[in-house]
């Protein structure tokens, strides 16, 4: 089984729009953020020190598919929970699943969302170039 | 040939994250308003006034699948070329190039999206629910 | 003493500017979710059901000032620090303090904001326009 | 009478909250772009450059003060238009009037806002500091 991490967000007033319920782009942050949280979590030291140390600047997003399948509302508690599907040579593919908790201790499947990431480094000639690199095998063995 | 609306963005300082570049929500949230202005220039009134005079909420989505081709930064000019690629029952399909010129003329595609999209109306009895309801003929009319 | 509420901020990569450092209308967006938390932790009712019930849609702004005295980034924990500082007629005035734990012990003070925010409710015959209203004393009660 | 620099805002949809209206902290982050704006029509170079060429990092925030007199809601178009009111050795205030025209011609005031900001370069030795500097003759010259 794959590891797996969870992320929780308290949704805010501000994160809705005049509809009342969660601004989608939102989603899209919170997926972002879960996972950086991953990653995180897994072990694999902060980007800004990997960039230093190792050049690698981050896992920008590729391609990213999200299906909505209920809303949700300020004052309410969603869980991401985020697991690696499938790993490629330079890429990294993420599954993010957000829930909300019912009151019969079940869970409503709020969205659902898949990331390819690349890994990048920067351009040892041009730093303000980003090139895609391949998986270092040690973080791959943290998130595995 | 579908109609087909441009929406001008001026990427903005904190539109970019540390690594300098677009914190790509804010595409999402760029389609979202594309989408939006989409509807506005076909002549659609806005959805506040259907609301009142038929009900019809807006265009919330259900899926949005986007693919993330080259970096954009903050003083850029990009500009959002969107058109509606499928009408279904009581589901519109927009698709989203935002592109940005190049000096030479031509133009770099910097990511495309695809919306789906249902229309939806409030509940006659519980007007905090929201229904899907089919696509309102004129509507379409406008926007083809 | 006057109640105080805490409510805790995980800072986002998203969250920042391409300095580094967290794009200061974050901050203005977690005292005003911290504004709302703090009424919340002192049991008045979300404003959708103060709406319904009695009217009141919320506590807009009318001012707020803000003293940036130290910067923050992704993966730290700040926490905002909430009271009341003045009733007025129809008036509240919030000071929010957000800061971060030092590992010795002590905390900094990142940035302090003071907002000045009116009760308001729905205007009997304009549903779409909103008055200033009086606070309301159960609810000066339970924040007091 | 000092140099004065105007910046347009389309309200999107996701720029307002549940109230309808638009979430007061996109007015900061208006006025942030409109700073920048401010500095680019003045024929200042971009922040990117100067640090390149000058270390100059930029104009980070030190305190933000804004009135909030009227609402404003999505498909509005606003102006903001941004002055220097004052320059001291080390800082810059700037003042910020969102405008809205109404249909008389004469225009509403939507909020106000006054920033003073410093002027920050990279610290020499440790280049994650930043750094309060004397404001550059040749960039005063420029905006005043």
């Amino acid at each position: 089984m794959p590891r797996t991490t969870t992320h929780t967000i308290h949704v805010a007033f501000g994160d809705c729009d005049p509809a009342g319920i969660v601004y989608f782009p939102n989603f899209s942050r919170w997926m972002d953020t879960a996972s950086l949280a991953f990653f995180m979590q897994c072990g694999v030291p902060p980007w800004r020190e990997l960039e230093k140390t190792r050049g690698i600047v981050g896992t920008p997003l590729l391609e990213i598919h999200t299906q909505f399948l209920k809303s949700a509302t300020y004052g309410e508690t969603l869980t991401v929970t985020t697991h690696v599907e499938e790993w490629r040579a330079k890429v990294v593919v993420q599954m993010h699943r957000i829930t909300r908790a019912r009151a019969d201790g079940g869970e409503d499947l709020i969205c659902e969302g898949r990331e390819v990431r690349a890994f990048v480094r920067r351009d040892a000639q041009d730093g303000d170039r980003l090139r895609a690199m391949p998986v270092p095998e040690d973080i791959r063995q943290l998130c595995s």
